[in-house]
């Protein structure tokens, strides 16, 4: 039902992909908070088109009270607002070889937004979520099929997943309404978790008693050995720092050139699992501790520098964080069937003059 | 100095700048006015930093009265709003063969928003071009080689073009200020042009007296036979419709499903040459008459819309447009060195059930 993996080129169905779907170029890790234009998409099937004004979302399934909720029934509740860093589960894949075939991202799929939202706890509790509640099922209204499945995009959460009080039932991003692409009218934001997890254009919420099997929860986004592999969920965000890429680029092979002398080198580092703790660049392999900027927030991504001073020649500049529960960065990325979760350090070659 | 035109596969650097520039869905296309973080983006180089508070305009070259202009400046003057489809000249350039090697965009680098700015004629009147004036020169903050050529963006317009009453100095884009990625603070809107005359981050605006002879002027943006070919210079958008794919589609192929009956066909179509007069769906073949919406403006798109009973198997839907001036999209794709101005009608599979 899905192509292999692939040591061959390109295919242009993963350029198909690559025109739709967005990356965030990486100088834009510069920005705190990522413009709402450059924040990384990833769009399954279409956008769909939905009226705000006839826009109901269903709370039911194995609750007490179902609910059946208007936007202005959301936007009359109590807001939260949070910088939450997303990432997709598939950022690095194409870095892969074997290559599986999909969206092809090299290392841009990124972005920080402020979201603000109705905490989905609150919502979950007014519903009351009867004895047996195992997960929490939420559905898109996003419609197409994958692996031969037709459905509309779901995703579940286990339920102590969905109670965290840091999820969201987000109607803004950057202090706005939603754009269409990343949701509107409502959309569902998971901090911590990889971007396949923040259901947009969100329709219905249903508590269940047994494990979801919808297609985005056991079709894909598993850490696969194979095909036949059932494989562990993908979750939570593997840690990673990334850097702006000094200097200025050639406009074709992106290959960076820069000026000999001191250099500020910037990124940005994140993880869902526990909180960045450590970055380190290394410039032709040899590795020194950078400095972290101030916390955003704890579902945020933190700033590092670090002042190289570049000599003429040829170099690699890479980078890797560590997380508070002992997680690093590998050097060689960790293979998957799906490609999910590919968290290797990134090289930059520059050419210092 | 480039890579030639290609029947091999796709290569890494065409990923890498698919994977930064970014088009526009076409379901987008259901959009009178695209929301900011779907138009199409082409960025040369990287985007650059500009402090709002320390920007300036600089306007000299051969004029009688240099002017220096902060951003302040600029807002504080009458502004103008206008709705201006704005399309790459890159358009359908992976859909030629041989392929150039640049931006692989397939339909997608094509958007239409309200810009928001100081008309140029009265900048340009204040400062007073001289005699002799032939062209006026705008560059951009942006850095960069390419065609190992290291310089800022630049591009020029004759002065005949420079003095269009629509030609903006743009600060605002759908109602807010520009995004960095759109130009920030400050940029050029050509209506009617190919994107790379509307130069973006804009710094400097020189009157000039010879022919400018920079990199983005003469050594790409032409429509070339081969790579000694001199070409002529790529100007105003080629007449063009796009079809918003109807039903629903597969995630991998982008394969279209219609279920059997009546569907509305929509779209939007453009043209930078002449008023959009006409537009014509095919299906499987023949050629049937759209219905016209009505006029945006006279620099944004037109929608367009044909009711089509759909019959259950295999088909290929085309659209086509024509304006006033004569000019009809091609069947096959006009092919140039540099992949400019494919106008070809866009072909789309779909499957009826």
């Amino acid at each position: 039902m899905t192509s292999p993996p692939t040591t061959g080129p390109l295919t242009f169905d993963e350029l198909g992909l690559a025109t739709r779907n967005r990356g965030m170029p990486l100088e834009a890790l510069r920005y705190d908070r990522t413009p709402t234009g450059l924040h990384y998409l990833l769009i399954h099937f279409d956008i769909p088109e939905l009226d705000p004004d006839a826009y109901r979302l269903e709370v039911g399934g194995n609750v007490e009270r179902p609910l059946s909720l208007s936007l202005d029934d959301l936007l009359a509740r109590p807001a939260r607002t949070l910088p939450v860093t997303m990432e997709c589960a598939g950022n690095g894949r194409a870095l892969l070889s074997p290559r599986p075939v999909s969206q092809p991202w090299l290392t841009e799929a990124v972005g920080t937004a402020e979201w603000t939202g109705v905490p989905l706890a609150e919502v979950l509790s007014e519903a009351g979520p009867r004895p047996g509640t195992l997960e929490v099922v939420f559905t898109g209204a996003d419609h197409g099929v994958q692996g031969g499945v037709e459905h509309d995009y779901a995703r579940s959460l286990p339920v102590e997943e969905a109670m965290r009080p840091e999820v969201l039932l987000a109607h803004g991003m950057n202090g706005r309404p939603l754009e269409p692409q990343h949701g509107a009218p409502v959309r569902l934001v998971v901090p911590g978790w990889y971007g396949m997890a923040s259901v947009k254009w969100l329709t219905r919420i249903e508590a269940v008693t047994a494990p979801f099997d919808g297609y985005q929860q056991v079709g894909t986004y598993r850490y696969r050995r194979d095909e036949e592999d059932p494989g562990e969920p993908v979750t939570r965000i593997r840690v990673r720092a990334l850097m702006a890429p000094p200097g200025f680029p050639d406009f074709l092979t992106r290959r960076r050139i820069v000026d000999a002398g001191p250099v500020l080198l910037r990124g940005r580092a994140w993880g869902g699992e526990a909180e960045v703790v450590r970055v380190e660049v290394g410039v032709d392999g040899a590795w020194e501790e950078a400095e972290l900027g101030p916390p955003l927030g704890p579902f945020a991504w933190r700033a590092w520098s670090y002042r190289w001073e570049a000599e003429p020649g040829e170099h690699v500049l890479a980078c890797r964080a560590a997380d508070a529960a002992g997680n690093a960065q590998p050097l060689e990325p960790p293979w998957n069937h799906g490609g999910f979760g590919n968290n290797a350090v990134q090289r930059v070659p520059v050419t210092v003059r």
